[in-house]
């Protein structure tokens, strides 16, 4: 004999209020089988969330009256090809984009032990890189997000793990919604590291959601290092973003900006501006993104943007974008990516998807979708075709 | 206040239809005092799953309309001894039964360094041994099924990480379910690796379910590796599996088949057939297995067998069987063991049981029962006492 | 469309009867901004579990008739500023408390190989230090509690994961609830290692609830070591621990006792009493422990208490406890502790709440609070200021 939710949509549509209290159980499994090839190698994959991000989650509100209220919300990410679940972040600090710090050989590493390696860094020198994240034990994982918030007629307190603000532009303005071979290419290639999707340890202001149309956030993060950390700065892995936007009619628009602490290689600063139109037969959408971040452990440039639309067709729907980004380290390292693709909705909560993907590289690049390797300068397409249930 | 899950027992029987959704929450919390003898060695343990898998799932069914339906389907294994939850492996790949990779001294290894290591390989040589498994983060691991399905008239496709289809004629035509200290040997002593029980990456089709007592389903699934993967073929850890069987009355009867590729040792094939018959007074069972699967390197073959049967005794049940597995490696090393228990229900979701094995080694085995160790030709017994609490 | 829980507060609290099964799920988002500061290093944090600690559980009963029932409890914490889940241990032995085994250079270790390295073990001698802890793998982890039970008039046998009976005493008796910067002083400096909170493989035995405002457990718990384990005692790890109280009108008192097996600086041994009083205008409430265990490989012996109040204040509470413990090695380290909370509820589930707590290191200690360092018989003060939501 087994348990079963009741599916009180009626009533969770109707807004019960006063005391009313309720968890919801929600999810997403997507599975996609996902092909890439590259002048290297290629790799065939059956891989999670082609089209949205599988997950499993908990949430509730709890009407405290007088207009406040509490709620919590935890949300896994899911492996559902293996089972493995997605792993976090502790500290805010990124492996990815040569985030990292290197000692010289004979100096004292945070561990306590002296460097005695003659591994290369990516000047050539001898010394030991040390990696600056911390994933912690990841246990019973909540990494998409983990908050509890109070809100009322001022808007909402929100603390835990969050999306960083300028994620939402990136994923807003994307008609691949970040998921998939044809996501925008600024979230593969980017040097931005870790808070360019979540940070942990963070304190959230949202602005009630009656402002005639406008809306914003604010989000402050703590990289929790003891004030007497050695070789980094202790406010490494402390950052704030900002967003403001204004949706009203057929049109959306947002501007956000952030910066993470950041020693070796500097500070890591995100920004974008994006927005979309929608015309009715299809809609618009485009987002420009300017960063700041460490390449090899020196601080560069970085710039991306997207143009790309969606359109409608019966119960399916036709995606397309093209997306760039560029680094500024010698050669101008580059990557360019078409991508086209169409969603067939069986129902509001399932579909089939198929996307297809093409990305060109040059200035020294390399970058292959869908776990190809390609050659540097070379080129590589991968497609995803997919089933997405919802829950 | 805590929200409770209303049990819709009628409801779910019932089948409601149309557009009626649900998401199940279910599971098993089994606890058994595990005790192991052997001659060098014995062991006392609490250990979950002695009669049913401890986990906990989540599951729901979407009506699409026009006979379709989309599922999902997740689910973990417990160690409810201790808390922990259970692993899952991401490349069908095996560390069990000599499934690794060795390297010659002075050769490049796949994570580009050299080997350098002297450490001693099965065949007494300097090398490097490296595992062939990926286990990938662990976290919200839901390791027993992680699946998302489509289904109609024709039958069912269904995306993820699943039982293989062989091990379901090992399961079903085993008195003890494949569970506890009386599980059927060729389980614990087999030589087919990590997708003897379930693969990753896997796609598989099952026939519908009117199909006047026969049915059936075939899997596929892949390895992952790329296309230009050093020193074992880019084919390891992808593989197959088919299984037809017919059940009608007191039969049910079964015949399954599968291969996963494997370059060093050579690929591992896992056969089986098995039936049932059921008399009323008694229900005997029983299968047999021929296998090939790597052993210290090479290539083997293995087989076994098992004759068994349930004995219905007021609201219990008398679990009895014999099993052996020989390998045909010098020696034939052999285990043969019986087991006998009884299992007494409380209720349908509540039972207490006992269990009682032996295991006989012969031709260089020494394999021993809940963690005990025994010598060389040894013996070993155990039993299990333990309470199944399903929900 | 999501699937939403009913509440059944109601039908719950009735008690419904005879065939009656629910499965509730449960849980606590507790985030706190903490701050500790002391004379080497300072540290500013986003933390969970400052007023009660993060969870996220599933558990149920199942009426078995004739006055006997059964239910599971599955409860994971929750690392809710970061995502991560909590950890557990698998064989009750600590890292903790200098719980480690020592073995001679050239020795034979657990794992087979042979100690070549030089480190520094406590007694300043060459050799290697091999942890005594097992955390296994985590996956989906329940480390709070993971058990089975099965109740009658007779009282409950409950098999799995669960809290130490002497654990009880520590945390009902502590104004602070052994949460939050102002915890009982003993639960964070004392010597008792891993057991001290929960204990894997645990068997327990609960008295039934009708006797008169007497209450009481027992508990043993297995170690789970091969018989022939090396170096230590196969006994390592197994122990036992047992609770007798009295609580009735304003009054509730309980005394405990336990041992855990520890080869490598003796068996460790913690032992409590407690007891609280309500004058309605104020709850005072006391306790005093005194234990045995391994410091630095040599056994030790450890003194705590703690004497503290509840003062009600409209719908808000004031806390305050002094607490000290004292280990008895060269200097007597003893570490002396003031705290002071508010906790204001906005709700049954929801509360905001603030703590300040100041310790003073002598005898050699160095304690320091939330996360910072200070020099020794130095001190340090911390805070908390956090946000509770139950559901």
């Amino acid at each position: 004999m087994k348990k079963t939710l009741i599916a009180l949509a009626v009533l969770a549509a109707a807004g019960t209020a006063s005391a009313q209290s309720s968890v919801t159980l929600f999810g997403v499994v997507d599975a996609t089988l996902a092909h890439g090839s590259g002048s290297v190698a290629n790799k065939t994959a059956l891989v999670p969330s082609g089209y949205n991000s599988s997950r499993l989650g908990f949430r509730g509100t709890e009407d405290l009256g007088g207009g406040l209220s509490a709620s919590f919300w935890l949300e896994a990410g899911l492996n559902n090809d293996n089972g493995t679940g997605a792993a976090t972040n502790t500290n805010n600090r990124s492996t990815g984009g040569g985030v990292f710090t290197t000692y010289a050989r004979g100096s004292t590493l945070p561990s306590g032990a002296v460097c005695s390696a003659t591994a290369f860094t990516p000047d050539g020198a001898a010394g030991c890189n040390v990696s600056n994240t911390t994933n912690g034990n990841q246990g019973l994982t909540f990494n998409r997000r983990s908050t509890v918030s109070l809100a009322g007629g001022w808007g909402e307190i929100r603390l835990g793990r969050d999306y960083t603000p300028q994620f939402w532009t990136m994923t807003i303005f994307d008609p691949f919604g970040t998921n998939g071979v044809g996501t925008y290419i600024g979230l593969n290639t980017g040097i931005t590291g870790s808070t360019a999707v979540r940070a942990s340890n963070s304190m959230g202001y949202f602005l009630p959601g009656n402002l005639g149309g406008f809306y914003g956030q604010a989000q402050y993060y703590l990289g929790e290092l003891a004030s007497n950390t050695a070789n980094v700065s202790a406010d490494d892995g402390k950052g704030y973003g900002v967003r403001l936007g204004y949706a009203g009619g057929p049109i959306n628009v947002a501007l956000a900006f952030s910066k993470t602490n950041n020693t070796v290689g500097g500070d890591i600063k995100q920004n974008n501006v994006g927005g979309q139109y929608d015309f009715g037969v299809a809609q618009l959408m485009g987002q420009y993104e300017w960063d700041t971040g460490p390449v090899g452990g020196v601080s560069h440039k970085g710039k991306g943007w997207l143009l790309g639309g969606l359109v409608p067709v019966g119960v399916g729907q036709i995606r397309v974008a093209y997306s760039q980004y560029k680094v500024d380290v010698t050669g101008d390292p580059t990557v360019k990516q078409w991508a086209l693709g169409y969603v067939h909705n069986l129902s509001k909560r399932t579909a089939l998807y198929a996307t297809y993907a093409h990305v060109t590289d040059s200035g020294g690049q390399s970058f292959a979708l869908n776990g190809a390797t390609t050659s540097v300068n070379g080129s590589s397409s991968g497609y995803d075709f997919g089933l997405r249930h919802a829950f």
